[in-house]
């Protein structure tokens, strides 16, 4: 299957991403899939749609397991089924894959993919706690480790072994709050300069607040169906030519190296195999920058640069909005915002709406191939996609 | 594809059901890999098997989410892709969907379906509480709603529309801990009488202690191949011939009719029309009895009695070991336990065994076509599979 589509996106959708008082995470799904709709009109969701893959990491947040029936109702995806796929970060990453199933399987012609998390509505110290149950109960949290700690040790190993600093990682940072600024559904739409981010308060030394992404409340959707359905469904489809995924060791302590995730590399691996694409041929690029230092490991893992040349690529502007390779253009994990089941198919809808040049201040010219990088946890779980414009 | 093999059950296992004291689900999802791994001496796991999908409730048990990179490389499939799937207490049974799914989509040869709940590390009270969460927040548990107080709702309207009785839902219990009693992997291996039913303590009317399904820690693992592939990886294979998964309400106070569950019984249609079977063509089924109410239901929704007949087939001897139906063979969630994760894979664990001839003291003899019915919450989520003897 090299180089052929696997399924196809007819369709996608985004709930504004932010502190979003008042509102249940079934309601966030709801207006993302809503907004995916209004992008198809041949369509008739509550009928069409044949099944649904929703990504979620915590029943904690609202006291709710058994998500994926309510959010797809709410959707008016009913009766059809629903599933609940989690994978911690790499939640709708992972429900993407079992939608590209669904559709080769040929059990469905049409499905609904998509991912959620409500979390403000629970105070921060509580939300690290809840993140932490990504991360290894006996052997990390027991110990006290937290998701900023362990991407600390992560980016302290980096800083050792290949020089990489403070002011790269802040360089992140401030690349993607500029393109953040530009999204209409970004948590944060605001430019932040080098200076305020190394000055930003510490979290978890070299990691300071800016270095980290946000507390989101979000919901993310597309539509899959058949590649050969596509084009009676919509006038703005993109094909999904790569889908890879791998497990790196749980613990941290276990790896062979700190300063590469090994599941993500290999998910890419096998993703540019299937597509018979090369890093150089991809065009734009969503990479899951949880804390600034994974966007640079991610560079590296990806072979956008050399391992270890990932703090010196973000100096050089490659991946600028003008770049030669524009990352996060959605304003990423950072500034766009981490509703942690969420961010995996809010990656695919940002490829989306570039390979459909619908990307508006953001678009990237004549983008065609784009790739989403998706991490669970500390790394045990990556997700790559591969996606190419009709 | 009426009546052909979608995928193919090679092995199936099963952890010791139970009170397991000092291990982490992680053990036990190990244990049950294990035992379905020893089965296939033509298999080398680790390296054979590509994908996981591993179904569990809730990852409040042990503070623990993205359990399924965790549970998978304990069970040594490592760094083959891992993810959970959550449908509260159908959790695995639609972990088997997406295990089906990535064996039809040509995707991967070999796959490993499973589930996993460790339960009784917490207080009971607690277990109610996490439980819950399979309910919906701000409609049923904020009202102080648990599961037994939701199937206490759906018994007394049976009780009221079509006279059932108490006598016939202890009946329930009595005929499946008959069975769990010759179950080796039971949780509670002794038979009830139905005076002791009858007078067990009340826990919401018209349900009794021994209406109630139990807390158990446990596991269950199927793997999964390509119907051409199964010859020659194993002796004893199965063939899943029909799938089916839909949605009711959420919401009990949303339905039509408490006497019936929509999904249950869509999913069943669904499943009979691809396997091209009818009810009376079942020999064994495992139903899910959650409390003896549900497997009443159960018996009318898959078409094995009329509408209301549920309490009088069970008093008909039809559904006991030696009938003309037998169900739960295994002991059921009444007897043998019910670890929601895990529950899904462990009735076809049960119907693996019954099919293959190794059923030992519960055989039924000439089992050919058997039957899984599982249910997520109080009946959102229902998923059915027939499976057929090589």
């Amino acid at each position: 299957m090299r180089g052929k589509p696997l399924a196809t996106i007819i369709s996608a959708g985004l709930s504004k991403f932010g502190r979003r008082e008042g509102v249940y995470a079934r309601e966030l799904f709801a207006e993302a899939a809503l907004s995916a709709f209004h992008r198809v009109e041949k369509l008739d969701p509550s009928k069409d749609i044949k099944a649904a893959f929703i990504g979620q990491m915590s029943e904690a947040y609202e006291h709710q397991a058994h998500t994926a029936p309510i959010a797809a109702s709410w959707a008016g995806i009913f009766p059809a089924p629903a599933m609940r796929i989690e994978n911690a970060c790499a939640s709708s990453g992972s429900a993407l894959r079992c939608g590209i199933m669904a559709i080769m399987s040929g059990l469905y012609d049409i499905v609904l993919v998509g991912g959620v998390e409500k979390m403000t509505n629970q105070p921060t110290p509580e939300v690290t706690g809840i993140l932490a149950t990504a991360s290894d109960y006996p052997f990390e949290q027991w110990n006290g480790m937290t998701f900023p700690g362990l991407f600390a040790l992560m980016a302290t190993v980096h800083m050792h072994e290949y020089g990489t600093t403070e002011e790269q990682m802040a360089a992140v940072a401030v690349k993607n709050h500029k393109n953040g600024a530009l999204n209409p559904n970004a948590h944060m739409q605001k430019e932040v300069s080098m200076d305020e981010v190394l000055k930003s308060r510490l979290v978890s030394w070299p990691l300071k607040l800016y270095d980290c992404s946000l507390i989101t409340d979000g919901a993310s959707v597309v539509i899959l169906t058949k590649p050969k359905l596509a084009k009676k469904l919509s006038d703005n489809y993109v094909h999904i030519i790569g889908t890879g995924q791998a497990q790196d060791t749980f613990c941290l302590h276990e790896r062979e190296s700190l300063t590469t995730v090994k599941a993500a590399k290999t998910a890419a691996q096998e993703a540019y195999k299937m597509a018979d694409v090369r890093p150089k041929d991809i065009n734009v690029a969503e990479l899951h920058d949880c804390f600034t230092i994974a966007e640079i490991i991610g560079y590296e893992d990806l072979g956008f640069c050399r391992p270890g040349q990932g703090g010196k690529y973000v100096e050089s502007g490659a991946p600028d909005l003008k770049g030669s390779m524009p990352v996060n253009t959605s304003g990423g994990l950072k500034s766009k915002g981490h509703p942690v089941g969420a961010t995996g198919t809010a990656q695919i809808h940002e490829l989306y709406l570039q390979l459909t040049d619908q990307a508006d201040r953001r678009q990237v010219k004549d983008a065609k191939i784009g790739l989403a990088h998706n991490l669970g946890g500390s790394g045990a779980t990556g997700v790559v996609h591969i996606l190419k414009g009709s």
